[in-house]
């Protein structure tokens, strides 16, 4: 083994923007790899911070959103989340999202942490809040033309096992539900 | 609220190959929201299924790789990862990504799960592995010109509480570690 040492920050020789990916904005970064000297292309996308959020009733039930997803191309069963606005903060955007997605809202917030989305790749965090105390307090789902949600209810003892086998498999909230029960099958 | 319903899959009206990104690449599905009628373009960013690796030591410490990642502009500490080569399966590339990042071996392999990297817009999963026994046997790494990789070794226990304060902070890092060990604070 060589002697150990620090990996340090790679130098910008240059950057160029790539395609708008709609949902994301991709940028190609020249980099310097310290350690070898070679110069490498590098590919980024810039993204807005995301928000999702764990909403618990007062019978301990988790609020959970099913939709189509396109990138499985498959129903997927979630919590609901979604993107910051521009100058919104996350505790806003959580509950908009809880609000739009499923019509619950909730009068106790607490901040459970943060993940980045993929730092490989991706420029952006995703922040998780969870919800106490929520109720279904709006009649209909905001959803937009582009959306179609449905509400399920499931028991918080229950969602080890969700993630366990698979029906909740989301990378982003398995993430948020670690921070807030033991995960561990 | 109207009615329950279950959400369907939409159909897929067309699709249109978009930008090679290197590490993925572009397409563009039309498909038909079922619940309006409305047809939409949605992203979709065709990758190769992922691999990481919690490898951890007869002394109950983890293996740990810290690299300089180019979506977040910064040095991140994580579990040792990465692509599947084509036709390889998971605990195949989960063996390599470990000896190549790491100089690390194991005997004891065991499938932690999966989850799907971002169902929104990506098409693959990323594999949890755990190795136990894990022992440094490379006498260096195997490491190509457009890697900087260091190794770092943390005692289990005290995990949670790199979570908590973000000092890491992968998505999917944190996804597998919660296979593993309770990541509440």
């Amino acid at each position: 083994m060589s002697a150990p040492h620090d990996p340090q920050p790679w130098p910008l020789l240059s950057s160029r923007q790539g395609p708008d990916l709609v949902i994301c904005r991709a940028r190609f970064d020249r980099l310097r790899n310290p350690r070898t000297g070679a110069a490498f292309d590098r590919l980024v996308l810039e993204a807005p911070d995301w928000v999702n959020v764990i909403a618990v009733t007062p019978e301990r039930e988790v609020v959970l959103v099913k939709q189509y997803r396109f990138g499985t191309g498959a129903v997927a069963l979630e919590i609901p989340g979604g993107v910051l606005d521009p100058g919104e903060d996350s505790r806003a955007a959580a509950e908009r999202e809880l609000r739009e997605e499923s019509g619950f809202t909730a009068q106790r917030w607490r901040y459970l942490g943060s993940v980045q989305a993929n730092p490989a790749f991706l420029t952006n965090t995703c922040h998780h809040w969870l919800a106490e105390d929520a109720r279904r307090t709006e009649s209909e789902l905001a959803l937009d033309e582009g959306e179609d949600i449905a509400v399920e209810l499931v028991p918080a003892a229950d969602l080890p096992a969700y993630v366990a086998d698979g029906r909740i498999a989301h990378s982003l909230v398995v993430a948020a539900l670690a921070r807030w029960i033991d995960l561990r099958a």
